[in-house]
């Protein structure tokens, strides 16, 4: 099973029509118009070098890896230093110019591209580690710094970074904190927010707010630095992080199961936790519209898990399991006793285990590639949410009975945290489906007490949609925030919260009239 | 080893000489004097029942549980709602009356007491568990309940409390996550910032901010709870929770180490990470004279490690190691590997582990019999510090040699999460041991880049020192935080910020002259 590692599809076309249907946005005419003095401000402080106008380097800063949003920036600022960020930032408030922070671009909602011409600030020539201690596995480095560098740099000395998703080969560090992201991990060393220990972090008027402290525990004051996990850089801009990273697993396993059910799939589960305990370090699920679409755009992949019997039909569910631990022995046991209990009420049909880091590698890499093969396979309407695991799949059921032939849903995710990806593929965009699934699916999802997004962020996807999953009074909490760390709104505008879009949907009534 | 556990012994005297040395406090004169129409308006939203101004009742309500905190207050309140909470509030922001929140009261910094006048806001009326979910493990419940019952509740159904403290018979949940505690859990299941999924808050105002998802993941904008997670009440007030919560291990095994060095303390616990990997649960240490005062203030116990030879010296160091995992064979093979590896470099000159919970409960007696043994040998200076764990002890020792015959150094705590409890008994207190200890003890903290708080918080005791601890920048960010949530100061007034410290030594000043 020799499979590539994912890598997202640059300048893909396919997009280009869903991101028409979001409301037509306008410039908001409080920000100021970029001037040559300004350009040459920057030069000032950032060299040449740090100073882009480039059309072709800003036409792929402007634009997401999904080619779905589109910018218009003139201008493309590199900082090197803390003090570069702080000095760019300051004269941006000065001038209310908007500014974009942007490290890897591999979200999926927009929200590290522009959407007018606001200045993008590019984290990745900031990429030092600054200090490991092997003694406590605390890591302190820049916002640039690649997550697969990083973790390679960690696997050397023992460790492993708390975080691991599929855009690993490009997505920076700064990034990560500022969307809070979940991956594949999250089940095992749980979220950012525990895990951040520091940060260093420029406010929109250029002050450096500094909490970088490596140290396990810390209760001086409040936690400032939480507000910037998952902030989205509209709050201010990471420029360094402490991160608490545990030991690297001596034994990792990997196996591949099948079910008959997402009740099995459930149970499944269930058993897991119970028997492989403390060492289950991944619980993923994709339905078999997933797996057929990866054998159909991956020719080197195979189908791991026919069926038995010729002409059988194949199975509905997969699972991709995975245990971390620190004995080999130990957790082969433990996943004896996991696979006798779910074979012995016929909850796993069929299963394969890697026998070594190649295998293991490919079996992760079907779950990897469900998401570009989605992506070649036609426009796809991506959702990402949080729902009790029982109601999980049923969204995936519902969706495609509301939208009969209009699209075919597929769910996928992490299971172990209550995760799904739902996708709708369809051949083109079409009014008619995108009217079938919003705001439905929203109402769907907040009817069942879930989240709109686990771990996507709302970028300028989802803001307008933040009210089916938010309550008022801390959305209010959340405008009250912005207002105090960047009162002219010169970060990342248009994104995030729902009085945001509101400006730029107002905006752009005004302007159409 | 039959010991009793430890309980706070409620209105010793020993304490009192040493608030003496705080800064003379004097009143805001802004906040309203309590009239007996404020009375009757809490009478009329909580009924008789909720409104107290009996005098006994009010004097164990001003009091901290060390008796080293005394308040003043002439009104206790203890609502059952959340509702009543906010009204509340309401009225005493617009009547601009000072208010106290209570949890269980066991801090050791006097957060949860008055200076003056302030109203009592008692959570402990709120105690109920309003949701469990025995797929996910996410619990919800009232700010008042007890974290010993809570624990036990989760037991019943194979779960446990991802957070356990020597107070754990009378702490809430609600003042757990006001402080952001610790404990002994900590170094296994992580910080509360990594458990809390969700907050039910009131503001000073009034406003109820409602972030009370049961969600693993919820990327939906800023993760605006995580500001009242060791908020100690000066942000708003903490009304329910939601906590992902462990499942309870099924083998649990405790020993009791004892090391011929601090050196060789820190190996074994490299070792421990080692061999033990993903089940060790809690590493804790002490020195010898924290033994002593044990036996000395408990007849009960005894010595568990007594020398191999008559004649020979105590050991100076000892470590309660304890896993939790979830196969007793595994985990027994771990130990073996463990304590092999420790024996055969002399890592660990003596050691018991014990055969049953009795027995476990006995070693941690005498790790958590420490503080109550300190309280009974007179008087104390407590401080509670993160350090690099190679700096750790050298602190009690550099400590020791500076205060010389006035008092005893001793250290022990959390050395997992690098959590050193210095504390110096006295016969009595002298300005001459003060003015030994501080500010040079924070000094020292603030050259090895440690925290002045590793879990107490700072409450009405530190607030003066934060600024050896944190940046400047992150105490005006908090100052301005403070000021956008509760504009009038009323919540937890004179603590947490240095600011609210020195506008109290201000007027304490002014009123002098």
């Amino acid at each position: 099973m020799a499979v590539s590692p994912w890598t997202p599809p640059l300048q893909s076309q396919q997009w280009r029509s869903y991101s028409a249907s979001a409301p037509v946005p306008a410039r908001d005419p409080s920000f100021a118009q970029l001037t040559s003095d300004d350009v040459r401000f920057f030069q000032g402080v950032l060299g040449l070098g740090g100073v882009v106008t480039d059309d072709d380097l800003l036409a792929v800063a402007n634009t997401d890896w999904m080619n779905k949003y589109h910018g218009k920036s003139k201008l493309l600022l590199r900082p090197r230093t803390t003090e570069q960020v702080s000095r760019v930032l300051a004269h941006c408030h000065e001038r209310r110019l908007a500014v974009v922070p942007q490290g890897g671009n591999s979200g999926l909602v927009g929200g590290s591209v522009p959407l007018f011409d606001e200045v993008i600030l590019n984290l990745g020539a900031m990429d030092r580690i600054v200090s490991f201690d092997e003694v406590s596995g605390i890591l302190v480095c820049e916002a640039g710094c690649i997550l697969e560098k990083v973790d390679a740099y960690l696997a050397e000395r023992g460790f492993v970074f708390p975080l691991d998703l599929g855009a690993k080969g490009s997505c920076q560090i700064g990034g990560n904190i500022s969307t809070n992201a979940g991956g594949l991990r999250l089940l095992r060393y749980g979220s950012l927010h525990g895990n951040v220990l520091g940060l260093e972090v420029v406010l929109a008027d250029g002050t450096v707010v500094d909490t970088l402290k490596t140290l396990r525990k810390d209760n001086t004051g409040y936690d400032v630095k939480q507000l910037f996990v998952g902030g989205e850089g509209t709050l201010g801009v990471v420029t360094q992080a402490a991160i608490l990273t545990p030991p690297k697993a001596r034994a990792v396993n990997v196996a591949l199961l099948a079910c008959a059910s997402f009740q099995d799939a459930l149970t499944a589960f269930r058993l897991a936790k119970q028997e492989l305990g403390e060492v289950l370090s991944a619980f993923e699920f994709f339905d078999r519209t997933c797996l057929d679409l990866v054998l159909k755009h991956h020719s080197a992949i195979r189908d791991p898990l026919p069926p038995e019997e010729d002409g059988a039909p194949p199975y509905p569910f997969y699972l991709l399991v995975e245990t971390a631990g620190s004995n080999q022995e130990h957790d082969s046991a433990k996943w004896d006793a996991f696979l006798e209990a779910a074979s012995a009420g016929e909850v796993v049909q069929n299963g394969t285990i890697a026998q070594d880091a190649g295998q293991a590698a490919g079996l992760w890499a079907i779950r990897e590639g469900i998401t570009e093969s989605l992506a070649k396979n036609g426009v796809v309407y991506k959702y990402d949410f949080s729902l009790p695991v029982t109601d999980l799949y049923r969204l995936v059921e519902d969706t495609q009975q509301r939208i009969g032939p209009l699209g075919v849903a597929v769910g996928y995710g992490h299971l172990g945290d209550g995760n799904l990806h739902l996708n709708v593929s369809a051949p083109a965009y079409s009014d008619a489906l995108r009217a079938r699934l919003e705001p439905w699916v929203y109402e769907w999802t907040a009817q069942h007490r879930g989240s709109i997004s686990a771990e996507h962020g709302l970028g300028q996807m989802k803001p307008h949609a933040l009210r089916y999953s938010k309550a008022d009074s801390a959305i209010e909490l959340m405008a009250s925030l912005k207002r105090l760390l960047d009162p002219r709104g010169i970060l990342n505008p248009y994104k995030v919260l729902p009085d945001e879009a509101d400006k730029r949907d107002a905006t752009s009534k005004k302007q159409q009239t």
